[in-house]
């Protein structure tokens, strides 16, 4: 089942490093100065799964790649992270929502992932676990907020619903690889974490007085490598320092 | 006289091989079809002057650097283009006075390169006189239907002319390079260019109802290497493809 896991492995820390790029973008440029290293570190956590993942993906590859290779040497079309992650963060309230959206869903994941019967993978869970629960409340503090705020406030924060909800569904998806891998009992069913995801959203949106929209085509394709064309850009930058300096050390 | 010259040579493609970039970004986002057209058409005259340009130096050279080379393989303090060519396009006012700005300036410098005694500069020269007469045309229609247009259009015009205006000095200003290619008489002195530049900006400003402001602190350093931080950017997306592909063959 090496190629499964692999591959599922692949899902969980493209997400994580696409995420993480995408909240990094705004170091130095957040709103307040709390926020400008609180954003950083979450986007550190993020990364930091992301590499356990990926050492973990190359020594089961068995192909030598390490985290840098699969991080930043791949092409656009062997990402496999969901499209919600790389979509542009706008302004503070799609920033944070699709924070909250993502973290509402790792929260129920990593804690079935400590079930594992992969050790690896419950070391990962362990750790990320904790981090999560801190982007979970952080993200959500600020959905109520803006949600429930001024005018001007709410207005932007329901456009990020109704913009950011149709990618939600592609975190439940479940990918043959992903199949495989939680038939081995390696890795948790994505589809199980719904009703805690729901919950939790649901939760959130009742104190910001947001609505939850109904989503009649959810959009997916970034489990197959399909991406949108902000991608593209987001790699350019992601990838530029070890593409001009390939195999720089620091 | 060859390193001086090469340098003096890179300062003009890097000028518009950065500014064809930039107007390339419009392709498929210009708010009419004509300009979708036209935007992309004048990237390709720029990138075109950019080729012959480095080529030219790439010979000069005499060290094997071919045009890809040259354009795509430099890091970012490499780069000799004036700091006005990678300003951001922000929205089309700023745009099409970006292009004013720097057309205006080209147009005089290519007439007078037709007296180089340099062969191959007087060959691009010709071929790019033509193309620039017809970039200053329609930018400064742009400018007057924008400045004389309506309340918003004026005012977002007259910021760009406040944003931009800090940057104009550089185009005169001479390095050592494009000073010692001068004396030898193989690049125009871009100090004589003043007066035209001023004469065409005011005509074009007086129709648009613009106002020419003072500017105390003008912005130079891009000669030097010393560029803002969206050229990291810029760059980033303009070398992709070649750093992701090395030497690659359509």
């Amino acid at each position: 089942m090496s190629a499964p896991l692999f591959n599922a492995l692949l899902e969980l820390a493209d997400d994580h490093l696409i995420l993480g790029h995408r909240v990094s973008e705004w170091c130095g440029h957040a709103p307040l100065l709390e926020e400008d290293l609180a954003m950083p570190n979450m986007a550190l956590d993020m990364i930091g799964a992301a590499r356990s993942l990926y050492t973990y993906a190359g020594e089961i590859e068995g192909e030598g790649r390490d985290e840098d290779q699969l991080a930043y040497l791949r092409y656009d079309r062997e990402y496999k992270n969901c499209l919600l992650v790389e979509r542009p963060n706008e302004d503070f309230a799609h920033t944070m929502l699709k924070q909250l959206y993502f973290a509402a869903f790792m929260h129920p994941y990593w804690e079935a992932a400590l079930q594992s019967n992969d050790e690896t993978v419950r070391g990962i869970a362990g750790k990320s676990v904790k981090e999560v629960a801190y982007h979970i409340r952080h993200a959500g503090e600020w959905v109520v907020r803006l949600g429930d705020g001024t005018e001007e406030s709410a207005k932007r924060m329901q456009d990020a619903v109704t913009e950011l909800h149709p990618y939600v569904e592609e975190l439940f998806h479940m990918s043959a690889d992903a199949q495989a891998a939680a038939d081995k009992g390696a890795l948790p069913d994505r589809e199980a974490m719904r009703t805690q995801w729901t919950n939790s959203i649901s939760n959130v949106f009742d104190q910001a007085k947001l609505t939850m929209p109904e989503v009649e085509y959810p959009q997916l394709g970034g489990r197959t490598g399909h991406h949108g064309e902000e991608m593209g850009h987001l790699l350019s930058e992601l990838q530029y320092m070890q593409r001009a300096y390939p195999n720089m050390s620091w």
